[in-house]
């Protein structure tokens, strides 16, 4: 061991095989599912059955967001410039910045401030919408952006909404963590006057925060999932457009299978 | 429809929803696992049980290699910088060149060469181990790389190897391209001298093969897969290291949870 | 010296100094132009006063192509995501890719061809049409793009090449590969029967063969100079623009100081 | 005009030509130094002789730092993965994050802060020392670091600082910032007992405070620098070393041409 010798938790190489977290990979493949294993990676153990379909749910949510999100142009801007596929997606990737994909850290950590602060009091609904009144009235004495809440696109309701919150009460949650999140919900109401109804940002961060994912790794969880949409798009475009194409953000449509509905079981 | 309109075959949002090839998203949400949603967008359908399952372990497989390897080092580089964790990621992305992580592709090309040349023929095992000849010979004679096979780290078989082959053997996959990825092997050897023995890139290559997964989308698969180590390790190095500390690549151990067994299922 | 020991010939720092290819850099600093600096890191060797102005012309010529660039638009388009400058600057730089920013190398290389295979003979105008056609086909053969060649925006001649075209001249360059890169578009139009005249590209690549500039960095002299635009454009962007904004490669126009004359020295 | 339209104020292309900041960029080429014009596009304006100066010494102070770089060791990583030279470019850009080429903006604020404060009083060297000691305060209470000042790796002074300081000298900037940056270390040296003294970052951020240079892209103008000793490294890892190699961050030594001094002019 020399001056510069250091440590990690996570993994490490052996004569033959890798461990993760002290498990052998190769017990791991095809045996735990790769969500699974992401959030073993992650958060050091592995997940309970409710957790993994959490866990595999907020993932499948994320995967991508249509031909017009900010992180899609941009892996297109930089395929069609000539980029190679890997440079094209890490161009993407660097798009997600505090406004786009990195809204779930900001929303989790608003939530577990709500959570803790009624807590700390009764823990009754009054404590619950009393603390979200603070926590509101603080973030916006520091000029500091609410991420979670508000709608940029859908005019109704974002419908992934209602699946994540129904496969988040299968998996019997407490609940501590999405009543913070309604509360605060209407305590933004209360304070800007306008409606600013959770988002699917704000739904995933209620959502890991009940199942105690760690807030560091959050917009990590979107990026592994999201880079799968970046990838396909930048692919699309190295196939199949023609290079330096001018890349309008928004006069685009959809050529491809028309609405189906999910294949029935056998 | 301006001058400048385009069109995409992968997705599309509308006022209340996102559809990925004609699926509603929110129907695949807790329905559709993961690993078989980034392979609707990649191959645009859903992958039959069998291939869902190969997928999904491919991925397990190619979630981290340790603390090595040159993308992790890159990102804790950049992390140990200061860099942000999306940018820390992108940093261990663009590792990912024509040496580390995009074997998988070119091998696939070696490996259907050789599949397509030995079907024109008989399909015989002669005719293949001939085919393989000939490929080696055409890749060698144009100074090209063939990539998949030969060691750098594990000095026994990559336990890994055994694990996707019995599991593309329990999806009784037709085999085609596996033949052709050993024929390849044997190639190798009659053509160098040396022992140049199928590794993880190689098996994987011909697993896809074997279940039509798009060419050009093999690296990508890779890319989701370890970018999630990557974001991994970038993590730890924010949380837990120095800034500014010199990163030996060798001279590192682990020190997470001892070696140990996945819980018996109930 | 351990097993990993290597070795660098660009630079290395001192207890109290850091050497570029054998100079002090204090002694640089305020004496040698950076363009020239820039010249003795890629080059080797401080450049002639005459080469000295050529790179500082040739910098000059790049620093910017205005907010319709790729590059220019990919910066943005992280940076209204919420990515900080230099990461925005890193997705426009991965934009430049084989057809954006890279063609200098590849039309240095046909170029070099041209010149060599008409030394090889006379080296008279006819030997240099001829070894022109030669490439030519060689590289339509090969379908290999050959950049340097036609214009994408400007209707008229780009007055950048008069003006790069002028300086060499006044640097007394020796003028071979110049010859070389107009008898490339002579073949051209033989060969295709279009005008593609010689571009910015183009003509840039025919002086840095002139001034014997390493053409594995001529792409680097690109990036160094564009990078420039592409960090203005950016920071342009987080300074004055709204978050989050659809934006448009095309429906955009300039605000900054009416067009104006440099100033005449004192 | 529709919907989209948006403006800048830095660039436009014509059908005949590319206008920076209201000049022609060909008039431009060969008459205006590449900084100056880093400095028309940044600043807004053509610099004065002396401002001109003083930036070309900043960028080639800050061209490189040796092979032991983080940004050069990340670089070299990802090529040495098989990364091409602009995504290995990227990847160093990426880690030049708060800690390493970020340090000049930080500075910058402080030490306006200092200046500012010491205006508003007297302007005397006490009011200056008052103030020094006031921001020193702050910035420890809010946990925030003060860049800019204490040597990582040169145990004397950094010798760069004397050549800026003398051609800032020469320059004749007013040198109220450079009073300010002193008067930071001395209340540095009374708050924390230990000696930190200016270093480069500190100085370059005194000097670019005098030339009032804009603070938000001060770190931009450290990267296009440094992406040149970054690129340079890159490229010497692609065309020397072999591929997948591990990069020790310490062992490693020169092997370019010996010291030498800077050619007589004629």
């Amino acid at each position: 061991m020399g001056d510069l010798h250091w440590e990690t938790k996570l993994s490490h190489t052996t004569e033959n095989g890798i461990q993760i977290r002290g498990y052998d990979l190769v017990q791991l493949i095809g045996t735990v599912p790769f969500p699974s294993v992401l959030y073993l990676l992650f958060a050091g153990e592995l997940p309970t059955p409710g957790i993994a379909k959490l866990i595999d749910a907020i993932m499948v949510a994320s995967i991508d967001h249509g031909p017009g999100a900010p992180s899609a142009l941009a892996a297109r801007t930089a395929a069609s410039g000539g980029a190679p596929l890997g440079a094209a997606a890490a161009a993407g990737l660097l798009t997600m910045g505090k406004y786009h994909g990195a809204a779930v850290q900001d929303a989790m950590e608003a939530i577990r401030q709500v959570a803790e602060l009624a807590n700390r009091e009764s823990g009754s609904v009054e404590a619950m919408s009393h603390a979200a009144d603070t926590v509101v009235a603080e973030w916006r004495q520091a000029r500091r952006r609410l991420s979670g809440f508000g709608h940029r696109q859908h005019k109704q309701q974002d419908p992934r909404l209602a699946r994540l919150f129904a496969l988040a009460h299968e998996a019997k949650v407490p609940g501590n963590y999405l009543a913070s999140a309604l509360a605060l919900e209407g305590a933004l109401k209360r304070s800007t006057g306008k409606d600013l109804p959770i988002n699917i940002d704000g739904a995933t961060a209620a959502i890991l925060c009940e199942i105690g994912f760690p807030i560091s790794l959050s917009n990590a969880l979107f990026m592994v999932a999201r880079i799968t949409g970046i990838l396909a798009h930048a692919n699309e475009e190295i196939e199949q457009m023609p290079p330096m194409r001018r890349i309008d953000p928004v006069d685009h449509s959809y050529a491809g299978p028309a609405d189906r509905d999910l294949p029935v079981p056998p």
